[in-house]
């Protein structure tokens, strides 16, 4: 029980985890500095771990990384749109 | 046995995932648009990954996230060095 909690607990700070850099990069408009190299390893790494947790019927696998799927395809596309209006300034 | 070769994938890419940003850092000497909210929050999360992984006794989980940690902790360490040093220029 303590260690399922402690799981779901770890699950939803890696999750949640990318939730302040969405809101950093909207605040600033900024997001150069975060590697595009590492935003999509990450994509594949989380569309196989959704398809992994999907395959188990683990729903917390399946759902932790879904949410941060959603959550770094954010970041990529912010990242892509404020390279794009930066370079127009 | 396909499905376990996906989950080492899906853990491989997850993982190294966060090379490249270390060295993005260390070549542009740059790293404050990375938010440190989600570096503290996926070290936090990635330690009891790794204590779950133990407990588990699953070396995959395990693995991955200690090194995770690993990786994530250089970034962490690396944009306070380069915010220290470019505050003195």
């Amino acid at each position: 029980m303590l260690w399922s909690i402690m799981g779901t607990i770890a699950a939803i700070c890696t999750t949640v985890g990318f939730i302040p850099q969405i809101i950093q990069g909207i605040k600033t408009r900024e997001l150069k500095d975060v590697s595009p190299i590492m935003l999509s390893l990450l994509l594949v790494g989380c569309s196989l771990w959704l398809a992994y947790g999907v395959h188990l019927k683990d729903p917390i696998i399946a759902l932790a990384n879904g949410f941060t799927l959603a959550f770094v395809f954010a970041i990529l596309f912010l990242r892509t749109l404020f390279k794009r209006n930066n370079a127009k300034i």
